[in-house]
């Protein structure tokens, strides 16, 4: 696809992405290390790129969701740790080998069974267990924390390097459950650590722990994903059309808006095929030349229909492109007119946008 | 990606996307021709495995939005008729000469360049015109096709193949609105074959207006996208742990979900990064061996939560895998409990599925 070919570019500054993880870095100190959560594609951004960028920057740790993520960052991060949270799935762990990638062990299964390969070939294998302190999603639970204390040997051939969490509600700092979570945390690390031979590494926080601002959460190593990406990301679309409306025209799908009086309208080349949030039908707005375009009528598959009556038609003429959202429009304010948070808008963009990546 | 290291599954039905063609086709009748719209990637589905296998069960008529879908969709339609919907973006011209694609012109504008680069070149160029029926998106207004009439040299290089407006409330039945399009398109048509010289199609249903199943909107194309779909697509998600909680624990980010009893949990390998809905968390369910399991605490980027107390532990057991839609649990209902239609569902399904074409 070029330029000319596509509907709307997705620009994304990779110095800036370094540089927020170059912050957070200086801001945990050096005894800490800022690993980046690069799952779902770098949340949609494109792993490959954003991690280049970042071990170009320093980053040694890396996490993703699924083996084929990790096999993918590899290329780009020869001699760093990455970190695979689903842990080993059936029949991949000559992946993990392969591409020397760490599983984050989620189950006492798991456990035995990775413990089982490393037996089996006579070698200490690397690995990570994840521990559950309420996010009843992954990990182990206290119970099977205390099982494994009563059974060490199925540890035997594992070198356990980190042992991660997840906090539920760091979001509002308020929230009395992250310092249960934290609790539940030093009381399985304190276990681990009488199973366990070697010296292993902690992690509770992501990007929302991380914002607490409370070292207590830091712990060794802090894995921001979303917060890599303040202010690195915006989405232009062009426009393909612009139209004088008469009074009580309707538009779009539905007649869902109708025009109370003579109007003009601009059809941008986006829709919800895009990842364009559908539920900003009516409720959204675009940024053109500086000024809002408020959406009208229902987002289709390919265009969406803004109203453009307000702005100088110099200005208009001379806007080959809207702001769908950068740095006038921030997409926190966009996710929430469409009722979903940001991670959602940015990991269903899509493959359709012209990229450009500033570096 | 194996089929091992993946967290879910699309299985993509060819066979019934071309017997759903074959039937509207039958529907239709011999005189008319069935289009497919395969834009926005064949609806998340693949454009060329999907473009092929209509090819192959005959269609010779495609729709897609963009050039750089029509020239993907060229190496498996080789003699095709492909329709470009968005026209002929600035700088992309010889795009469409070089691909033998035919751009659906939208503007005065547009028509006025693609004429002039005939002109230029000494060629009639293929086209089609969109006319504005009440979409109020893309497409010649009555105003801008009667100015037309008046200088009819502005088409003088063009073999006009095609005439296309589109239904903005067809989903609706009873809805005026259809009918008022029809009369708008006759309209125009009848003034369009006053200027140009070739006989040209008309073409105003796509899969609603084909559902009104009243002749009078089939013209000579019924273009169906979503109809092809119909029953041939299924997504699963592998169930990576299940895990038994106690009374009153919480789950999932900002622990919106607390049992109410000893329960048992499934964590599925998808997420809202994979473009299941968000929407859906707490709301939604899934089938597991054929039972429902209803979606418990907020969705996040990779994972899934499900309540499994109430299905028997052994068949929970040999069940690998979750029916997130499909033939037990259809797509329109799971868009419709997340507050959105299947259209947004599909096109957001991302590339982290293991795809799997029944062929």
């Amino acid at each position: 696809m070029t330029p000319e070919q596509a509907g709307a570019f997705l620009t994304i500054d990779l110095n800036k992405i370094a540089d927020n993880w170059r912050k957070i870095q200086a801001k945990v100190g050096d005894k800490r290390q800022v690993a980046a959560v690069l799952k779902t594609d770098a949340y949609g951004l494109g792993a490959e790129k954003v991690g280049e960028a970042l071990y170009r920057a320093g980053c040694r740790v890396f996490f993703t969701a699924y083996v084929f993520e990790g096999i993918a960052l590899r290329e780009v991060a020869p001699d760093a740790d990455i970190y695979v949270l689903h842990g080993v799935l059936p029949h991949t762990e000559l992946d993990f080998l392969k591409h020397n990638l760490i599983p984050v062990l989620s189950t006492p299964r798991q456990v035995v069974d990775w413990n089982h390969l490393g037996h089996k070939e006579d070698i200490v294998l690397p690995a990570a267990l994840h521990v559950d302190t309420g996010m009843t999603r992954l990990g182990l639970t206290a119970g099977q924390i205390a099982s494994l204390e009563k059974n060490p040997e199925q540890c035997k051939y594992l070198n356990v390097r980190l042992a991660v969490s997840h906090l539920a509600c760091a979001d509002n700092p308020d929230n009395k459950m992250s310092g249960e979570q934290l609790k539940k945390f030093e009381d399985a690390c304190a276990v681990l650590r009488r199973i366990l031979p070697d010296d292993f590494k902690e992690s509770l926080s992501a990007t929302d722990g991380y914002r607490l601002e409370d070292e207590r959460f830091y712990r060794d190593i802090v894995r921001p994903g979303i917060a890599l990406y303040d202010g690195a990301v915006s989405l232009e679309a062009k426009i393909l059309q612009i139209q004088d409306v008469p009074a009580w025209q309707s538009i779009g799908y539905g007649a869902t808006h109708v025009f109370m009086k003579k109007s003009r309208v601009a059809t941008l080349g986006i829709g919800y095929g895009d990842g364009l949030p559908r539920n900003l039908s009516n409720k959204g707005y675009v940024l053109i030349a500086g000024h809002p375009a408020p959406i009208v009528g229902r987002i289709s598959m390919d265009l969406t229909t803004v109203d453009v009556t307000d702005i100088d038609v110099e200005e208009l003429q001379q806007s080959p492109t809207a702001e769908i959202f950068g740095n006038e429009l921030p997409l926190k304010d966009v996710a929430n007119i469409a009722g979903t948070i940001d991670y959602e808008v940015l990991t269903n963009l899509s493959k359709r946008f012209y990229r450009i990546y500033l570096d």
